[in-house]
């Protein structure tokens, strides 16, 4: 089991030579790399990038290139699709638009202010609108779209991307290559956005299939950013539907199973339901129990630490039995108060 | 000279064996086709339009399609360009959005009631916004980019729009290939864009030239609607800018010189000015006279009637001299009910 099967080593023993610790030693932690899908994965990033901030960060010099920021996140693709002639990258944009603070936290998802005139306008025209695009949000699209096919790869253009909207974390996709998450129910095999959007993810799911995942490479940085971590975190993001399609990128598992970094899992269920999205439907449809003890079995191999909420401390004892470190706290990120807080007591435990 | 040149055939002449006369003779002209850029183009189609529409049309029963109209519009494309990834083709938009009446009158391009939601955040992505795209305007392109990419010509692209929007005649995009007027100017060669919207037409025009016009072929239709019209006009565009890279596209210029229709073109020089851009300095600088003189002088060839405005009446014996027949006329199209005189006037030298 995980926590037998692990190397333990001292918080800090990646550290390159001559690498200052107090330089960017930002709440503690110099190097985080968080693997996420859409908001659940946002909030945490959002809270680890509010945790990390120091107080007496000074401004950045122009010219004076700030230093790399201690938290990655990696971020799942297999959402992504094209529409319109557009390329959509839904859990980027999530990850993207919450860390700039631009996000409608009320929806949960999208740009806050965000108008539709577009999106009329392409229904006018003949165009099947069935997933709302923003005006915002649409030139979000346009620009990636119009990188793509000048040649960059996602992650570039992702960096550029998050650089214009102030973002300080480093985004990477899990890949640059073309990932997709087929969904397979009664109705047959759908693509992802048919399935979660398009029919608002009411079919059973009877299984997953990430199309093309074979022949992905991981984008550059991956890799190194499970390696050279000094903790890993796993979003309270849908294991199926985000952590999966990460993993199924060949050289991530491996680099996860084999890092020597401390990994630690959010539970992306909280008292036997999802806080978001069709979590506890995929569990149960899977055959696999809908609690944390449920999300805590599959990933015996993935992490050492089971980060639970309190409503499932009797699940404790189980899941430790199961070989995990059990952290129990309040795991509901309403605000940015929330996400702060549980950030910096998962911080806590790469130290 | 012109006038000399012609065969002047009845008209109806050209109309096919079987097909009747009196279904669709809206106007008394059955077969008018108009060689336009924009919005000179744009406002004299609108007019054709209005004077071609029956006071008693039925209303089109649905599985029935619609006799095709008579008027066609054959659109420059030499202006057309690429920015964020997106083909916009602004004379075609400009014919477009005016007779589908969705054009802004007041500012003279454009749509009514347009925003820029998703410019100002272009902008934040750090996109060059010098070129004004608004939100309704931006699902055209998005539209028309991603058909072209999946295959569809231009023209193809360009009718499905059109239909959409309800517009009534046939729009043709003079070719489905690329043809790019690049301007000549003190200060180098310069796009069609760069120079008309990025430096606002204020450099001295030494010449121009259609990059790639050589290797173009017509848009299906633009042949045919030239050599079987009762009719062709050349709106009061731009000659150098509109009428000229039209006229570039092989074959096209034999069409209009082979015609049996009558040929009207129109003044766009109304008192030694142009009613709208830079005709007038392109005229000083390439060394004609600024009237319509001046016009009609570069049109011998290409027409067998000059209309020119009422203002300009004490030009209508030198116009004549060099073998026009001369309709003089206010040629001011404000307004729909401009548009709508000026067309009727112009559908009876057609009849």
């Amino acid at each position: 089991m995980a926590g037998h099967r692990r190397r333990r080593t001292p918080a800090g023993a990646g550290r390159r030579p001559g690498q200052p610790r107090t330089a960017h030693r930002l709440g503690g932690v110099e190097r985080v790399t968080l693997l996420a899908g859409g908001v659940g994965g946002a909030r945490l990033a959002h809270g680890l990038d509010l945790a990390l901030r120091p107080s007496d960060e000074p401004m950045p010099i122009s010219g004076n290139p700030a230093p790399r920021h201690p938290l990655t996140v990696v971020v799942n693709v297999g959402d992504d699709t094209e529409l319109h002639g557009l390329w959509i990258s839904p859990d980027i944009d999530t990850v993207l638009y919450t860390l700039a603070e631009l996000n409608d936290e009320e929806r949960g998802w999208g740009l806050r202010g965000e108008t539709y005139a577009t999106l009329e306008q392409l229904a006018r025209l003949g165009e099947d609108t069935w997933f709302t695009l923003g005006d915002l949000d649409l030139a979000t699209h346009i620009v990636r779209t119009a990188r793509l096919r000048s040649g960059s790869p996602l992650s570039a253009v992702t960096s550029q991307i998050a650089e214009s909207l102030g973002v300080r974390p480093r985004i990477l996709p899990v890949t640059d290559d073309s990932l997709a998450t087929m969904v397979d129910t009664p109705s047959g095999r759908l693509g992802f956005q048919e399935y979660f959007v398009g029919h608002q993810h009411s079919d059973e799911v009877l299984g997953l299939h990430f199309e093309g995942a074979e022949a992905t490479r991981p984008a550059p940085g991956v890799v190194d950013a499970l390696r050279e971590a000094e903790l890993v975190l796993l979003a309270p993001s849908n294991p199926f539907l985000s952590i999966d399609p990460v993993l199924a990128v060949p050289g991530v598992r491996d680099a996860l199973t084999g890092t020597a970094a401390r990994r630690v899992a959010v539970s992306p269920i909280v008292g036997g339901a999802a806080i978001k999205g069709p979590a506890a439907q995929i569990l149960e449809s899977l055959g696999h129990e809908v609690s944390a003890l449920g999300v805590a079995r599959l990933y015996t191999e993935l992490a050492d630490v089971m980060c639970i909420d309190e409503r499932d401390a009797h699940l404790s004892g189980p899941i430790a039995d199961l070989g995990f470190e059990v952290l129990v706290t309040d795991t509901i990120m309403g605000g940015p108060d929330g996400r702060e807080r549980l950030a910096r007591e998962l911080l806590g435990l790469g130290t």
